[in-house]
């Protein structure tokens, strides 16, 4: 075994990414040293995510002043890469062009206003500051990972931070939140000049209005009452309206418009960025395709694979990938079905980290120890 | 992958030896056709033992008429191998000398009496039938599996079918039970001349009386009262005497002479058998080490591999003999602890059957479908 990448999910919950490729990478190196260990902790744009790719690619943690979805002034940070040293991380390649990888939850994060949930008047507008903020830093390419956010104002107040102006029917600008988007008269854009290609990282297909869309279905956990909901579905819908007729996009049916507060609607909306699974956007970035020649194995793994993964984005996505260079997948999980179509998918071998009979509470806390003695056991049949 | 050995324990109450092995070389020819799948599925002693035999070596179910633990007359069996017909089980070599396999339980079984219980008067008078019968057809070697018995009468029943006479203190000749063994005055033994060499398997430590003894141990669950537990470790103890005085053989401190109600300590006095664990001999009545040669791997198994296997006979039984010939040895099992000196000792690899975090009653009932699912996996590993 000369080469090993290591591209996991996390197991929601139980373990992260990082973690796992930290253990499973430790076993490896154990048991064939020398091997080169490449390791790609998949972010899926929520919490982590900048740590993900701090993990896989030579960059930085940047500090940044930025509000909170109050408005309250907090410390922020952000990743940068590329451009500014040289390679430190074994394995990755360094970017030449500068990029800024933006978690929304360091600005619009639910945790930072916890037990004061305000789904009504809860902003984006500390996420655009930080996008500034890189934008100012030379950032030649902007990623940002929705999820976990406080807010549901269709990324109205990032659009604010940076330059995207909303005025009221009495002609006068404002920032709307998830409460005001209704009194949305009209929006005016300065063009995307100044602001480099930005990627938005999202793994949900939720539309932005509707049933199935973010106020329905996310903002009562940001604390919005019934009819709060009600109120904050007929924003967003009056904001794809206006959308629509003031920039010439049409999100009301965009899937994943709907992630994060509506926030995947305006990033295609103000900012014409793509939204991308954290699964592509993460191999992309780190050149896995580039890893992938000479490497004898994929390690993957995800907390529960099932029927679900075959549909979902990181282990398929991994293996996919892998099976298009002829490089053997190894899926390691907390739950492991027996899905006989991930074979022909690309999935060499799948095996459940569970040493023991036990349930998922007893089992959840003993995950690190069994992910290390699963990978222990394959690498010793391996060698 | 052209030759695979597969020599399991049972994974007790939960799966049998042989439905591992039928389940286990489903999936290795299912991945490797062609390959050849030599299976040793390894008995204790207990109910299952001839069929374990069976599988792995060409031989007979015969059919005797012999008496149950009650002295009722029942259809009992035994197998009989070699010296028949020609070898027909895949890969077995026909043993030239006939031999038996005969256990106990087929006519000293607790479930033969079910309900019935009577630890006092229960006889093995029926497994001394079966070997006489055995003796008649002409077996050169009897192997007899000791466990599940209703009994504790120190096989002095079975011996008594065997010609050893036991008299009483008025000289009169009497078959033994647990409940009569205080009243052997003398033993007369004829000598071994009608007998064959006879091997006792025998996977259980304990000794013939006292505190670890076959009646405090293991009486109770035959019926015995606490009353009746003094009073047959009292019989066994006045036996022991009988048998060093008359027979000049000391069982008193005989490891696994209280196996099968003492039928141990009967075992080594009146025949001179070895007691042998199951695992030493299947291996090596099926011819382990020659199958060894040329095997790529040997997948063995056991219910729970824990600290307690390091002293246990079965998994690293096997996991020994393979090392000394350096075929890897893979261990599946119902739940796996990590057993740093299992690896120094010949395992190569240990994994556990779970797929999905799940308590023991609930994974108990899907151990099949979880075996298949392992293996399954491990051999598009190994592909």
């Amino acid at each position: 075994m000369k080469k090993i990448i290591i591209a996991p999910d996390s197991f929601k919950g139980t373990l992260s990414a990082a973690a796992f490729c930290e253990i499973v990478g430790g076993v490896a190196l154990r048991h064939f040293p020398g091997c080169e260990v490449i390791i790609l902790p998949i972010a899926d744009g929520g919490e982590g995510t900048v740590d993900c790719f701090l993990r896989c690619l030579p960059g930085e943690r940047i500090k940044a002043r930025a509000q909170n979805p109050l408005g309250e002034e907090i410390d922020s940070f952000y990743g940068f890469f590329g451009g500014m040293r040289p390679s430190h991380a074994e394995g990755a390649t360094d970017n030449t062009q500068p990029f800024a990888v933006i978690e929304m939850a360091a600005a619009a994060g639910l945790p930072l206003i916890a037990g004061r949930e305000n789904a009504l008047a809860a902003s984006t507008l500390g996420v655009g500051q930080l996008i500034m903020d890189a934008v100012e830093r030379g950032a030649q390419k902007i990623i940002v990972g929705l999820g976990g956010s406080a807010t549901t104002d269709g990324g109205c107040g990032m659009a604010s931070a940076c330059g995207v102006r909303f005025y009221d029917d009495g002609g006068n600008a404002f920032v709307p939140t998830g409460g005001t988007l209704r009194n949305i008269a009209r929006i005016e854009h300065p063009g995307n000049a100044p602001l480099p290609p930005i990627t938005a990282m999202c793994d949900i297909d939720n539309s932005m209005f509707g049933p199935s869309g973010a106020a329905h279905v996310f903002a009562p956990q940001k604390g919005a009452t019934s009819a709060e909901v009600e109120l904050l579905d007929g924003g967003l819908r009056h904001l794809a309206y206006i959308i629509k007729r003031d920039l010439g996009v049409d999100v009301s049916a965009l899937r994943g418009a709907g992630a994060a507060g509506a926030c995947g609607a305006g990033m295609a909306a103000f900012f014409s960025a793509e939204l991308k699974p954290g699964i592509e956007t993460v191999l992309d970035t780190a050149g896995f395709e580039s890893h992938l020649s000479g490497a004898d194995m994929v390690i993957t793994g995800e907390g529960r694979f099932d029927s679900q993964s075959l549909g979902g984005k990181a282990v398929m996505g991994v293996a996919g990938r892998a099976m298009a260079k002829n490089v053997p997948v190894v899926v390691l999980a907390g739950g492991a079905e027996y899905i006989e179509e991930a074979y022909a998918q690309g999935v060499t071998a799948v095996f459940s980290i569970n040493r023991l009979p036990e349930d998922f509470v007893t089992a959840k806390n003993k995950a690190a120890k069994n992910l290390f003695e699963t990978a222990d056991n394959i690498f010793r049949l391996l060698k």
